[in-house]
């Protein structure tokens, strides 16, 4: 009921119609940028959030002092909190963006016709990228650096909790933009905290919008799903598994899922459940399981690895489906390759998922048969990442099946046309 | 209001409830078939249909008296005919797409990291695809074929103009992947004609349906864009144009601009509005547009159009918005390139455009500043067809930005996933 037409919600009508139109506007100069000018106003940007880091730090101040009058975790409080070292790493972030290749005009493939014709795909920016985000005020920076490297105008829509922040980084990108002479409405944020404001974002403002990019928890992701009348780059949560088989290397798997589960809890490609082949409980289990107590792991188990291993908790139906971003792993048995693919396909929120073996065959039907956006082998789930990757940057990691799936970076954030050739070819 | 609670509307739920969980179901042995399996049942339901041609004739024509009762218009009557050559026409086209490449497992990029793991981004299909289309009883077999060969589950709801027709294809293509021991399900057409079902599949049935594609008129893509709670393949109308440039070879322009017209009117690759260059009026119009009267075209004419060309009607303003589908084209004088892109961002369906030039500089601005899925230079608009393409099949053109755009064929029809290879990396 946040967006009924009400004195206000008209007001955050007008106000977001505004913004929609000018965002429409700004991306048609943004498309046929060049290169140069998109780095140079890059760089620029990367400056101005150096040379404003006392301005930026204030703001901060203000919110990281509400969020302690709200009494918010000291999770949430470290997510908000900026200091030197983290306004330098925004600023290098940016700069990086500038380093990547521009995605924009990339012939992705070309093929001639009979008939003379020469038809080319090539990559063109998505338009308008409309991006809902909560508490991290680094994702202002690199949201907005990473639609402009690939030629989209971004409408930033930040938590109340970040909102001082997001609004000094804000600024100091808009200077950027404006001494390298692209438009302002390039990275527009908008202005105010009433979630009216999103409910029109959802809707695409009549038109303005070619997508959202929702990064948040639960509550933000189900609200978009449900509302968008545009597309969306589904970001679900990330319950990743780790399978590991009979043929696994000992030593091997120990280290891979301590890593998984323990390097960060805090990450969407973080090990929330362990699958044991069940001809693999006498050998593989008790080290794992020691491994990650030591390193301070709550285990929850099911029948099976509470016998093998007491000190175990059980593990309810529910532990199945939850992610804990925390150091706690469930651990459920399965009866070899075909066990983990039902339990897997059951439960995944097809994020990332991974399996140690030396099986080829196991390996082949992991690949085959279970559909997450990625899959690894020998490899720790931790690796889900677009820097991992090799693809620089991103804005997240998509669950969904279409267009952008596993890390979205500047290529995911693009579309592309077909440009076809001819020397008066008609048709017959 | 068609899909509200009432009896009949939980008696819809509950059937397309059940429907969704047997194509989900269905899309776990497709998604890993081989492409010999699926070629088999493809020819067998070539085959079938050929088999059936006496009861898909005695079908049609039940549609086709139900459609002469109700007044259809010539052309909707055409569209629902089957005959002897049509019915020979879909079992080819059937033959045709199981005799294109199987894109599912294809390795679409593959790279290599600093760490050692290697990244393949490999095709998989999307899973569960619903099609909602209108009278072309041909679009069962095509859909039904395309779905399958790209290792989808598809949901087939068809138009009431042509319910006898599409069940007894329906039919035929069951009995084919019957016979290659494929399961049913993997082609389910909605058995029932009433309007809430259309509601039903465009929730997406509780996560069963991944995608809907729309084949159909504005009214259907605006019930779907408005109502789907999935993502969609967005078909809006063809509204094309050519843009003729001063220095556009003169026989060249009259050629495309007829082929592209009057070929065939009823396409959404036909011509509907031609621009030309204010400096080509007195070398380039007359003739362009005799040779479009000759052929049988209406002209509606701006001011300078109809200053120069008496016989044309005067355009109003709805005419630059219209797709006529029909013997008709509006014509604008427009102020060289500039004026073009101007004219064509303001109108565009975003669908076909065309530029007729000698001029590079006027196509490489065409080419960057028009952001339509296919643009042409010197080539008839009509080019716009997966076939031609060279694509083989295709169940639509796509005007979105997202996933699909352009013609939609097996490729389009898929989604992908990463599969990346380890010795036991973990993050550091």
């Amino acid at each position: 009921m946040l967006d009924r037409v009400d004195d206000n919600g008209s007001e955050i009508r007008t106000l977001m119609a505004g913004i929609g139109l000018r965002a429409r506007a700004a991306s048609a100069p943004l498309s046929i940028a060049t290169t140069q000018a998109k780095n140079a106003a890059l760089n620029a940007m990367a400056s101005q959030v150096e040379t404003a880091r006392e301005a930026i730090l204030l703001a901060n101040a203000k919110d990281m002092e509400a969020g302690r009058a709200r009494s918010f975790t000291a999770a949430v409080l470290d997510r908000l909190t900026l200091d030197e070292g983290r306004i330098a790493a925004i600023a290098d972030s940016i700069r990086a963006i500038a380093g990547l290749p521009d995605p924009v005009g990339e012939v992705m493939t070309e093929w001639d016709r009979p008939n003379g014709l020469h038809i080319e795909r090539v990559r063109t920016p998505l338009g308008v990228v409309g991006v809902i985000y909560e508490s991290r005020p680094n994702v202002t920076a690199d949201a907005g650096a990473l639609c402009l490297k690939s030629g989209n105008a971004v409408i930033l829509r930040g938590g109340s909790d970040s909102v001082h922040s997001s609004r000094a980084i804000h600024a100091a990108l808009v200077e950027g933009l404006r001494e390298a002479g692209l438009p302002d409405d390039a990275i527009q944020l908008v202005p105010t905290t009433d979630r009216a404001a999103v409910g029109e974002l959802l809707t695409g403002l009549s038109g303005a919008v070619d997508v959202i990019v929702p990064r948040g928890g639960k509550s933000l992701v189900a609200r978009v799903e449900a509302d968008a009348r545009v597309p969306v780059f589904a970001h679900l949560e990330g319950l990743c598994h780790i399978y590991v088989d009979k043929s696994a290397e000992l030593d091997m798997a120990v280290e891979i899922v301590a890593n998984a589960k323990m390097r960060r809890t805090g990450i969407c490609g973080a090990l929330e459940t362990l699958l044991i082949d069940r001809t693999a409980l006498d050998t593989h289990l008790i080290p794992i399981l020691n491994r990650l107590a030591e390193r301070g792991c709550e285990i929850r188990g099911d029948e099976a690895v509470c016998a093998a291993w007491p000190q175990a908790k059980v593990a309810e139906d529910a532990d199945w489906a939850t992610e804990y971003l925390d150091a706690i792993v469930s651990v459920a048995v399965v009866d070899g390759i075909s066990g983990a693919i039902q339990h897997i396909n059951r439960w995944s929120s097809r994020h990332t998922e991974a399996i140690v073996a030396e099986d080829d065959d196991a390996v082949g039907r992991f690949f085959a048969e279970i559909d997450s956006a990625i899959l690894l082998h020998n490899a720790s789930t931790q690796f889900a990442d677009g820097g991992e990757f090799g693809m620089g940057a991103e804005i997240g990691i998509a669950t969904g099946k279409m267009h952008a799936r596993g890390p979205v970076g500047l290529e995911q954030l693009c579309s592309f046309k077909y440009r076809v050739r001819g020397t008066g070819q008609t048709r017959p």
